[in-house]
C-alpha cells in the first residue's frame, strides 16, 4: 500500500480524530510548557534541570517506564500490540540550546508571536512529544510497535551528539530501534533523510620560536601551518556526495619582534557520506603530518623541532536513510496529507547517530511558524490552526511508522 | 693620527683629567638623577612628563638653547669653538621606555643594585648626558663643534623613531649634524654601527564568509593567508648583509562552523641592507597581491572576492656606518683605552634614522653592569668604579669627535 494511501486510512480513523482533538484541545496547555520549558537554560553539558522539569511533565500522559539514563536522556514508554521487548519507534525532541550558561531565556509574547533563545530549537519539539503523548492516550491510539519518547542531551555543536552515543552504544533500547524521528526545529515540510557527519580538530602547532632578527632560519610553526592549510585546499572533494571543509578559526603568536612558538588551527570537515568523509579525514591527518616534516626539513631544528597537537574537537557519523525506507515515504506521505510540500534534504541531527548505524531514520519539524534558530532574537508563532496542522504532520507519520514495523 | 693616539692625546689633558674627577665627585648626583628619570613613567607615547624633568635637570650645565621640538624631543646646545651655526654632533639618550602606563617604576635598592623597569634602557643614558654636560662644563672642555645633547621620544617599537625622524626632517638642526652617538642601554664595549631596518606590516585578508557546509566552494581569507606565508618563505634572503622575516602574529575566524570572513597576520621584515629591505619588502608585498588573486581564482566569488588590506605598522630604516668613519675608530679606541674589546654590531636604535641618511652614528652603552632589558626585573649595578670608568669611553668619543670635525 502506498504511503498516501496509509496515511488516509489514519486520517480517518476515529482514533485519530480524537488525538487531533485531544491537540487542538490541548494547546494552550502545549504552549504554556514550551514556555515553562524555554525558561530554564539548558546551555551545552547543562540540560539537567530542563530534563526533570520534563520528566515531571510527562506525568498523566500514560507512559510507563519513565527513566533519565546516565548521560542524561529522559525517557518514557508507550507500548504497543506487539509482545513485550520487540522492536520499538522513538520520538525524539532536544533538551540542550546553543546557548551558553547566563543568556537571558525569558519568553516575550506578542499575541501568539513568543520570542525566547532555543524557543523553537527545540522547546517546541520537547513539548509536541508530550502533546503527542497526551493525544495518542486521549485517542486511545493503537499501534503494533512500542514508542519510546525520549528527551536527549547534547544535539548541539559541542555536545557532539553525546546523548544518542550514548543511547545507541550503551542504552537498554540499544537493540530495539526500528526506526527514529527527531523532531527538531518547526518547519514541517522538513524530511531529512540525510545525515552530514562531521569531523573537526584543533591542531595546535608547536616550535621553539625566538627574536625575529637573532634566531631567523629556525622552524616556524606558523609556516607549517599554512602549507596544511594549502595543501588541504588542493584537494577536490565530491559534489555527490557532498564533501566539504574549511580552515576555520586561527591564532598565534605574541609579538611581531618573534618567531612564534605556538599557533593553532580549527578545521572542519563534513559529508553526507561516512566512506568520504572518512577518506577525507584520513588525507587532512596526512597533510598535517607532511607540513610538520617539510618545516622541519626546510628550517633549522637546532633549537627545537615543530610538532602538531591533533585534538578532535568534533565526530558526527554520517549516512542516509534510504528515500523509499518506509520512516521516509510515510512522512513525506504525512506532510503533504497536511499540504506541505516534503523537503528532503541532509543536516546534522541526533538522527545522525541512528543512520550511521543503518537505522532508518528522519528528522521533522514540530510545525508552526517562526525563525532565527541559534540566534538570541528567536521566535515561533503559535497561531492555532497552523500551530496544530504542524504538529499532525509528526503525528501521523509516528502513528503510520509504529504500524508499519513487522 | 690614529684613534688610539687621539684618544690618548684628550686622557692626558688636564681638561679632561678634570671633567673626569667630575664624573666621579658627582657620581651620586648622578645615580639620584637615574632614580628620579625611571621614577617618572614613560611608556611609547607618553614621554612627556619625563621629558619636562630631563629639561629642569639640565639647570646648571652650562647648555644653552635649551627647547623641546613639536614631536617631544628636549635637547640643549653646548658650543664648540667653531662659528656659530656649523656642523655639529649629536650625543642622544631615548625618554621611551617599553613599558606601558601602569607597570611599578619605583626603584628598588640592594646596595649598589638598583631595579626597575627602564632603569638602564635608557634612564642611566638620560642621566648620563646630564653628567656629561656637567663634567665638559666643570673641566671646560673645549671642541671644536658644538654639541647637542637631545633626550628623545618613540625609540621602542611602537614609537618608531618618530623622535629621530621628526629631528631629521623637520627639526632646526636637521642639516647640521655631522655625527651622532645614541646613548642607549650600558654596554660599555658596544660599537654598533649598523642599524637594523625594519618593515612591518600587519595584513588583514577579508572574504564573503559563510556557513562551512552551506556555502563551500567560496573564497576563504585563510587560505589566500597561507599561501601568502608559504611563498614568503620560499624566499631564500641574503646572510651577508644579514636579512631576515617572519611571520609572527595571526588570528581570525570565529567558529569552527564558519568559512572565516578575515584573518590577519602580522609580518615582519628586517635587513642590515637598506637595499636588501626594500628588495624583500617590494617582494612581499607582491606575494601577498599574488595570494589574493590566487585564491579568487582558485574558488568562488560569488558571495564577494578576497581583499587584502596591508597596513604598515613598522618602519625603521636600515644602514652602516663605515667602519673607518672617524666616529667608529675613535669610539673603538676609547673602549680600548678603558679597557674593553669593542663589539661591533648591528642594531635597531635611534641611530637607524642618521645612518640612513648617511649620517655617521654609532649608538654606544652608558657603563656600569645590568641585565634584562626590556624585562619588569630590569637591573643595573652602580658601583662607582664601573660605573665612572664605563661613562668616559662615552665621554672620550664624543670628545674626540667634536674635535674630529673639519
Amino acid at each position: 500500500m502506498s504511503g498516501d494511501r496509509i496515511i488516509a486510512g489514519i486520517q480517518k480513523s476515529p482514533a485519530y480524530q480524537s488525538a487531533v482533538q485531544s491537540l487542538d484541545r490541548d494547546h494552550d496547555r502545549f504552549v504554556n510548557e514550551i514556555v515553562a520549558l524555554t525558561e530554564i537554560p539548558a546551555p551545552p553539558f547543562g540540560e539537567e534541570k530542563r530534563g526533570l522539569a520534563w520528566r515531571a511533565l510527562l506525568a498523566g500522559s500514560g507512559l510507563t517506564d519513565i527513566e533519565t539514563d546516565a548521560e542524561g536522556n529522559v525517557m518514557g514508554l508507550r507500548r504497543g500490540t506487539g509482545a513485550p521487548g520487540g522492536k520499538l519507534v522513538v520520538i525524539s525532541a532536544h533538551l540542550d540550546t546553543v546557548f551558553p550558561a547566563g543568556v537571558d531565556v525569558k519568553v516575550k509574547r506578542q499575541g501568539t508571536r513568543l520570542s525566547a533563545p532555543g524557543i523553537g530549537d527545540d522547546s517546541r519539539g520537547l513539548a509536541a512529544l508530550l502533546a503527542y503523548a497526551r493525544a495518542l492516550d486521549a485517542g486511545q491510539v493503537e499501534t503494533k510497535s512500542d514508542i519510546l519518547f525520549v528527551a536527549t542531551v547534547g544535539e548541539e555543536g559541542p555536545g557532539d551528539l553525546r546523548g544518542m552515543r550514548y543511547f545507541f552504544t550503551k542504552g537498554p533500547y540499544r537493540n530495539r530501534v526500528a526506526a527514529f524521528f527527531s523532531l527538531d526545529g518547526i518547519d514541517p515540510s522538513r524530511v531529512t533523510n540525510g545525515a552530514v557527519g562531521s569531523k573537526r580538530y584543533r591542531v595546535t602547532f608547536k616550535g621553539p620560536g625566538g627574536h625575529s632578527f637573532g634566531a631567523f632560519g629556525i622552524v616556524n610553526p606558523m609556516v607549517a601551518m599554512s602549507k596544511a592549510v594549502t595543501d588541504l585546499y588542493e584537494v577536490v572533494p565530491p559534489t555527490n556526495p557532498k564533501t566539504t571543509f574549511a580552515a576555520a578559526v586561527t591564532g598565534g603568536g605574541t609579538s611581531v619582534n618573534s618567531i612564534p612558538d605556538s599557533a593553532y588551527m580549527e578545521f572542519d570537515m563534513r559529508s553526507e557520506s561516512a566512506v568520504e568523509l572518512a577518506g577525507l579525514e584520513k588525507r587532512f591527518l596526512a597533510i598535517i603530518d607532511k607540513a610538520v616534516a617539510g618545516e622541519n626539513a626546510a628550517r633549522s631544528t637546532r633549537a627545537g623541532s615543530i610538532t602538531a597537537d591533533k585534538k578532535q574537537i568534533g565526530d558526527r557519523p554520517a549516512g542516509m536513510t534510504a528515500a523509499h525506507a518506509d520512516i521516509v515515504t510515510l512522512t513525506a506521505a504525512a506532510a503533504k496529507a497536511q499540504g506541505y510540500r516534503p523537503q528532503f534534504n541532509a543536516s546534522s541531527t541526533d538522527a545522525n547517530m541512528p543512520i550511521s548505524l543503518g537505522i532508518p531514520a528522519v528528522t521533522i519539524g514540530s510545525g508552526g511558524r517562526g525563525d532565527r534558530a541559534h540566534a538570541p532574537d528567536e521566535f515561533i508563532d503559535v497561531e492555532k490552526g497552523e500551530s496544530v496542522k504542524g504538529l499532525t504532520v509528526g503525528l501521523l507519520a509516528l502513528i503510520a511508522t509504529a504500524n508499519a514495523q513487522p
